[in-house]
């Protein structure tokens, strides 16, 4: 266990005690466990949280119990603790309240201070998905006359009043809010405070060099050149590079981890956003629409094998043996899928040489294709004692593994060039060839073969 | 485009003359493009890489280059090379270099400064997955009786010196290295710079308190205290509580990002370690062993079939149609079980709490199964104008699909409760039960109500 272990206290009492010395992560965590127990000693709790917590302790709940927490919190109580929060977290706040009660929502921000209410209309307009979504408009910023002395006590200042924490440079501004430098507080902190961040600056010019994303840059984008360039903060500019705020890791952080689930999720037919819905029919229709779709995939591949229903009624064996040939074609397929879908994704693999992928897949499906075939031609031999049942289902083996390969590789690839998320649909399609091409190859080549 | 550009020079010639603007994640990039052309030019401007550069760009090439440069680079090189790097990094590539060239990777070990030696000594000795491994040596602290003023040039003595960087904090620590306190910079630079750590911690005890983790603890729960607290660093120390080094969220970024590759990929059958081959035929063995595993179930599920082949010579229909009910079982047993690894993986499902993940999935798997079972019953009455035949595929769909609802649910949570990873073979068990539940079940009941 991590020696920083999660405090979680279930006495309410205790709880409320020793709420100034827990991080609010461990607040909420408590407060989930007690809410289990009972939902007024939930209540009673919550509404103890200081205003200062409030607003991360919110975030930090799970959703279902946010939404109560917002029923029942009262609009001055929920005013103060947003107000506490930084910018991107008033904005997630309201807007989710917008959607439960648009009354309460509207009334809470009326209360907030004009310069929050700017922000959050400002930050209201970005889509989802844009960096400045997910930026705080709260950063430490100096102008290039300004000296470093100077800087620093403004930022003691407003550390003091809790405006500014989580700190880790200070950008320097000219002007017009245009964006020059960025500068760590580990090279702040040794310099001499008498001196202008423009005398700085002068002494090294590539060094302070900011790395900025613009703020309707796609946050995947962002997330990737975290991890490119090892990265803490960013700056997000504007039109002409104005500075507009920062994304820090923690935000970035969540992305990845999001876009990994979202990404296994749609591999396998699920919809990230409509899991977590109190109403399972919900869930249900929109899983339902995934399994539809395979539907209309199985059916085709029945309709290949309803061709050769004499041949099957000649040779039962066929019947007994063509699920294996269409069940390992797909779990191949499968695999190149997979290995696909996430290096596109980690940028392992681009469209300019994709070919090479292709290769490679088609390389590693041939060489298991024709294992296969060996190891199965002279399971269904022996079983069946005919030696031309072990050809055929070999045969189709090779066949089936080949076009696994293949289309594994190739599908996304199509999906990507024509802008198309490879990891939505792709494991439909490829399922319609595998069974498809298993089915058809396997019951042809018996009705030549053994008929 | 993030405005952050990367910079791609494929002229040699012209990106040596920009070593020093670039960003060796950058010049790494260019010397990839670069290599494609030729490989002699891609030599000819590595071994150009000034020394304080050399390190991270070997560490940001691709696996294959990187070993192609070990073999080409001089010992004289690659030491100064590492000399330059944090501990980590040295640790990472020395451990690299033993693996392809022993003599080499001595030799260079050899040339290294003694206190390097020593920290790569003490990391080689932890396991791939512990924290220990992830950990820079390389950190700014501080004693209790220090004032921060004298921290601070020695800070800046280290920085010039170019020993330390990608400070955060200042980790405070007693006489015996015990870690008291962890001061932010932000923090730091506004106190007065004639006081001691020590009047300072006096005056907030619960501010400064340090999140650390013990250096053997899995890299994956540090991970997770990263999410859930919002770090972007952490104290890793040793018996009692002992100062070792630090962990930066860059590392945590690429640990989440390869553990969400490593699961996508167990679920598909696919082994990471063995992704990167140069040998083709190692990879296909590695997925080979997999797809022989999914043999086995196919052949069980044949199995099942083979026990009905008087009633699907019989009734020819059956054979058409039993795909449909395996697959769809197949499948919305593999959106119940990417559901339930992620969110075991994640923390949102645990074990006490898993009884009410097991009915939502149960439900939700029996409301679709109601569904197909209407569509299915319809579609096989009509297609093959048999009542009894449509009866027949609408309870065995019913039936399957609550078993691919239930087991899909329960297979990962069992193998957790063993302490396996969910991720690793709940597909294939998954796949047993949906074939043989989905083929038994339809062929029984056909031979019960057709015959």
């Amino acid at each position: 266990m991590p020696q920083h272990e999660e405090v979680i206290i279930t006495q309410p009492q205790k709880l409320i005690e020793n709420f100034d010395s827990l991080h609010p992560t461990d607040i909420a965590n408590s407060l989930r466990k007690i809410e289990k127990d009972s939902i007024d000693d939930f209540f009673f709790v919550l509404k103890k949280v200081p205003d200062e917590l409030l607003g991360e302790v919110l975030l930090e709940l799970p959703d279902n119990l946010r939404e109560l927490a917002y029923e029942e919190l009262s609009i001055k109580k929920l005013t103060d603790a947003v107000e506490e929060l930084e910018s991107d977290d008033q904005t997630d706040l309201i807007l989710e309240l917008e959607e439960i009660d648009e009354e309460k929502a509207k009334e809470i921000y009326d209360g907030l201070e004009e310069e929050d209410q700017k922000d959050i209309d400002w930050l209201k307009k970005y889509e989802e998905d844009e960096a400045g979504a997910y930026m705080q408009t709260e950063l430490f910023s100096a102008s290039l006359d300004e000296t470093i002395g100077d800087s620093v006590k403004r930022l003691k200042e407003a550390k003091e009043s809790d405006e500014l924490e989580n700190i880790h440079q200070v950008f320097v501004i000219d002007e017009n809010r245009i964006l020059i430098a960025s500068i760590l507080l580990e090279d702040l902190i040794i310099f001499d405070f008498n001196k202008t961040y423009d005398e700085i600056l002068r002494t090294d010019e590539n060094k302070f060099k900011p790395f900025k994303v613009d703020d309707h840059e796609d946050i995947d984008n962002v997330a990737k050149q975290f991890e490119q360039y090892d990265l803490s903060v960013v700056a997000v500019t504007s039109y002409q590079g104005i500075l507009m705020g920062r994304i820090t890791s923690d935000d970035i952080l969540d992305v990845i981890e999001e876009n990994a689930t979202e990404q296994m999720y749609q591999l396998a037919g699920v919809n990230d956003d409509f899991e977590h819905e109190d109403k399972l029919s919900t869930t249900a229709k929109k899983r339902a629409l995934w399994l539809f779709l395979n539907l209309g995939t199985a059916i085709l591949a029945s309709l290949v094998i309803g061709i050769f229903d004499e041949t099957i009624q000649a040779y039962v064996a066929l019947a007994i043996l063509m699920p294996i040939v269409a069940s390992m074609g797909g779990n191949a397929g499968t695999q190149t899928l997979a290995v696909m879908v996430r290096q596109l994704a980690l940028g392992d693999i681009e469209l300019e040489n994709a070919k090479d992928a292709v290769k490679k897949e088609v390389v590693i499906s041939l060489i298991n294709g024709f294992l296969f075939a060996v190891i199965m031609g002279i399971i269904a031999w022996l079983w069946f004692d005919t030696k031309l049942l072990g050809l055929v289902i070999a045969m189709s083996m090779v066949i089936n593994l080949f076009s696994a390969g293949f289309f594994g590789a190739a599908i996304p690839l199509v999906l990507k060039r024509f802008d198309i998320d490879p990891a939505i649909g792709s494991t439909v399609l490829l399922t319609t060839v595998t069974d498809i091409v298993g089915f058809f190859s396997f019951l042809m080549l018996a009705k030549v073969i053994l008929l």
